[in-house]
């Protein structure tokens, strides 16, 4: 193979499979080139997406050793994104009752789920992270976005116990909305222990759900990162830690008002001065 | 920049969003290239792409035009992931009270949701597709996969109607594995007339989901260009114009079979003549 031709290879190979860790040896087996020659292409490739802003191409030396892409979205990348999603948010046909923003569209828009996956990896890019759990149904594609691009697993509670998921572990919790006791449930087995867990949700209003996926993650023995959901309703002051959103929802005089969060809006402002 | 700096950044922009086009006055802006580099750099990239089996790199010509990204697994790759998939289906740890197989950790894994979205897109590789349909809650991470490989958008149906979702049409059918009248829920508007949309779940028996989710589609007045399921069980006789299933269930002897879909096995064979 070329240089061009195992530049374009392993771009493919290692955006592919976002975070998994592609061993010199492999490479060399797969382009036929020599470890020199592919140590060159990956420093080309790590010079590459640092400067124009493409991710990150990390090397990691030792046995186990390798390369991985680990996505990162460029700070204008960022900021487009956010205020596209923001505008398409505040369109007044989005108002349900008003009392709910329709956003499921948003949120099943492979485009757009990127967009906000990316943002909601930021957010925890300095963590440690081997799983993402959610509870069905709206926050599952987007959990199942940031663990593709986290290159873990997702792990989905279901609100219904079902016969085909096997032995299940089952929890209660508070949902302020229904303002009833509600349960979630979970295959034995599917969170391991001391495994470090993300949870991402759609929507939050008084935080039981979360609270319920945080008391999963501790009867599962394992360590919950933190959380991130894409919407919050400013209804209640919230405790959470590490907990994040990208948009909030308040109501001001009768109406609901979508805005960035002013996590988010700090980062955008610290990138354009 | 320099020609291996644009192929890396070519092809990382390309991969990143499947199926979208990219003009050349695009790229030209980007890397700062004229249109006769990039073009050059789309050849190698095409030539590429074809010898190591890693997908479509494919020119549209006229006005609109420009170039695209499709992903297609290589038929080695794909009988290695099918393969792989099978063993760990036919485990016996899967199977739960001899009456289903469990494999929610399977679907809910990205890097083996990604296998089984390029097995299932290539069953549909003639097609002209707009949109991906299913109904909450296993199907959704497959669908979301297929959607993004295709670049299109996906469409979920729910089993209960939500305020939040907006106005919604609901339509009922036959439930044959709980014996029942059902119905499904979708958002007005959610699927377009005369939008082209594949049908895509997880499990299927009798087929009376894909029946509703078909006269879903029918009553936005849009086509459905067919449907696929990750595991058939062979009880009835399915009669589902362009149905397409990856793996089979039998019974036998009082004991449950997995196998691969007899289609996907002549593929594989062809692959191996």
């Amino acid at each position: 193979m070329k240089r061009s031709e195992r530049i374009a290879f392993l771009t493919k190979t290692l955006i592919d499979c976002p975070n998994r860790v592609f061993s010199l040896r492999v490479f060399s087996e797969l382009t036929g080139a020599s470890k020199t020659s592919l140590s060159e292409d990956i420093d080309i490739l790590k010079r590459t997406f640092h400067k124009h802003q493409l991710g990150v191409i990390e090397t990691i030396v030792g046995a186990g050793g390798g390369v991985r892409y680990k996505p990162k979205p460029s700070p204008s990348e960022l900021e487009s994104a956010l205020r596209a999603l923001l505008e398409e948010m505040q369109e007044p046909s989005r108002l349900i009752l008003s009392d709910f923003i329709y956003y499921g569209d948003i949120l099943f828009n492979p485009a757009s789920l990127r967009d906000i996956a990316l943002a909601m990896i930021v957010l925890f890019s300095e963590e440690t992270i081997d799983g993402v759990l959610t509870i069905e149904t709206k926050g599952v594609p987007l959990a199942m976005e940031v663990a593709r691009l986290l290159g873990v697993r997702a792990i989905v509670a279901r609100k219904t116990n079902r016969a085909s998921e096997g032995v299940a572990l089952s929890v209660h919790y508070k949902s302020f909305s229904h303002n009833t006791i509600q349960s979630m449930h979970l295959t034995k087995g599917a969170i391991e222990q001391d495994a470090r867990i993300l949870i991402i949700d759609d929507f939050m209003k008084a935080g039981g759900t979360i609270a319920g996926l945080k008391s999963l993650i501790a009867e599962n023995e394992a360590h919950c990162v933190g959380s991130c959901v894409f919407m919050q309703e400013l209804s209640r002051p919230v405790s959470f830690e590490n907990h994040h959103y990208l948009f909030e929802l308040r109501r001001k005089e009768q109406a609901l008002k979508v805005a960035l969060s002013p996590e988010l809006s700090r980062l955008i402002e610290q990138n354009e001065s």
